[in-house]
């Protein structure tokens, strides 16, 4: 398998250091990302596309560690629902994570690796960093910022902090603050990591290893809360894996234990340890109504984007009634915005799945 | 903290090797338990309770290695809802745990700790070795058996496997077949285990050590589902923990971070981690409708008790609708049964905690 150093990575420096919400700054940030259509000659139809907390650039293109397809290949490209024979789109890393942009993982000022020297962000300094690769590019008011999840949470920060930079703010699948729930979940695979004596305090980078069982089981953790207690017994219920009888002893007797243990190991080829605690850190201090004084319409009131908002019924991670608190929000300022919860079976993940109705949401949404 | 050879606990040895579903046999099987009132001459006021996954036989007495209160004091003494002036209450821990009974921290055949070597067990098995012990205490037919979570499998299978034996079956926030959802959270928590070089592949015990680290991952875990989102949300919120504010670092800034890893810490004191790979194999085995062909009904068709099931309104461990599917199978065979879903903010430890009306139902049907 290729490792990030072999690839020929998209890649822009912002010209000058990176105030962060903690009041430190992140000296030499660069950003990996990737774009698909044309920049128009007035810059109009650019769409900035979020990821969520374990994907990447690749939205719409083979991501070169895995080979697999792009995360959102079912969603944007030309004639797709965000077309890229219209639309202009850019997706880049969040800065914390590991496929180019500046994360714990990158060479810091004392020509190491940061490991745990790196500062802690939030989800509006990864927007910051976004935003400042949008002015390099010369990209002023976007047509869109579309996100689901921690894409979605970016979205809403954007709108917040950039309130006159998007004409529509599209958020699937998120919330406007972590619950204490997502918060729980989010410890547990951290404690996961940090309790691998592999992962040295964060400075694993030279050693040739990490703390993969570690993180691992922290992806194992996560994975149950992207998935729908239905859709997991539709999907696997108690069949067995690959034998007639159970076994009586602790092998991955039920599908769905091969299952985790699959989405586990092959998540450690392509996912940085370090990078893990500190995204899931970002998406935790996220809470946009402390932001903006304790009141979350307040985050709203300088916008003059139109909102769509789009939950999933089954999806118990972030809600519905997450979402409504949002919406609840955004009417208390008059801002347009149109929300709807949609039916599917696949809880979380039902953002990145087939659901032909989030496609006619989304494609309405974005004319 | 005294050990558990400091401790001199009621044990009755087994008279002979015990039958297991797997096919092997147990040799050597001893039971530790507690009693509370007086067994009655005509031997018919004796309850049999059964604990939960990571509970014991000191149910209305203090735990001995944490000198904290019995985990269902609220419930059974003089005067109180199993009222000791009145019943003869039995409470035995299960084979493959660790507090007294046999399980993978006893001495095998071998003249060591079991370990990984000590055979995987199921619910009925755990059963079975308490029917046994009944028998040499000669307690025949039971007032009643009674438990929660995996305390409310045993009581299921108890009726399923010994029809005539109970007059009243009482279980609580229990389900008749473990779910993929519920095989996955323990998955996790194994792996957490098997994941900690400490755990040596089971053979930790002449270590001094153990895979404490793996074991609070997995106790973390497992707690989040033992508590509602809005329970959390209530006792919790985004509450941070002897802070002003956020630190931008990864110590425990929330109060549900401080509280989980706690509850991990805390864990590591009181239970051996190969019983929590065991009991949580046992459980996820749990399938009384596979037991009995397939169809649910039959597993009670002989019986002649009668039936009070109780589930909680925020449990989405072991959910009402898995609890109707046992009220269905009952009513297929004109059990008499009584079903109630109670309303409680604490989820699925709403059996364990301060619920009235619990109260209420439970002392009403074991008049």
């Amino acid at each position: 398998m290729a490792t990030l150093s072999d690839l020929n990575l998209n890649r822009r420096a912002l010209p000058a250091p990176l105030p962060l919400d903690s009041g430190r700054e992140l000296p030499g940030v660069e950003l990996a990302y990737e774009t698909y259509g044309e920049l128009a000659a007035d810059g109009g139809n650019a769409i900035l596309l979020f990821h969520a907390l374990t994907g990447d650039q690749f939205v719409a293109s083979d991501q070169p560690l895995t080979g697999k397809p792009g995360w959102w290949v079912r969603m944007v490209g030309p004639g797709k629902v965000i077309d890229t024979d219209r639309f202009f789109v850019i997706c880049a890393n969040v800065i914390g994570g590991c496929m180019g942009s500046t994360g714990p993982s990158s060479i810091g000022p004392e020509g190491k690796p940061w490991g745990m020297e790196f500062p802690v962000i939030t989800i509006s300094d990864m927007v910051r960093a976004q935003v400042a690769l949008l002015d390099q590019l010369g990209i002023g008011r976007l047509h869109a910022v579309v996100g689901g999840s921690m894409g979605g949470m970016q979205a809403l920060s954007f709108a917040a902090n950039y309130p006159d930079r998007a004409e529509r703010v599209l958020a699937i699948a998120t919330t406007a603050r972590h619950s204490a729930q997502n918060i729980a979940f989010h410890e547990v695979g951290r404690q996961a990591i940090m309790a691998d004596p592999e992962w040295q305090a964060g400075a694993y980078y030279e050693s040739g290893k990490g703390p993969e069982k570690g993180l691992s089981v922290a992806r194992m953790a996560a994975h149950i809360t992207y998935l729908s207690e239905a859709g997991l017994t539709e999907k696997f219920g108690r069949r067995l894996q690959d034998r007639d009888s159970k076994t009586f002893g602790f092998d991955a007797d039920f599908q769905i234990e091969s299952y985790l243990r699959y989405q586990g190991l092959s998540f450690t080829n392509r996912f940085d340890a370090n990078s893990y605690l500190y995204i899931t850190r970002a998406m935790d201090y996220f809470d946009l109504a402390e932001e903006h004084g304790g009141m979350l319409a307040d985050a709203f009131r300088k916008s003059d984007a139109r909102f769509c908002l789009i939950s999933f019924d089954t999806d118990w991670l972030y809600t519905t009634s997450d979402m409504r608190e949002v919406v609840h929000a955004l009417n208390a300022v008059a801002a347009p915005v149109s929300f709807v919860e949609l039916s599917a079976p696949f809880g979380h993940d039902s953002f990145l799945l087939d659901v032909p109705a989030l496609d006619r949401v989304m494609k309405g949404f974005l004319e």
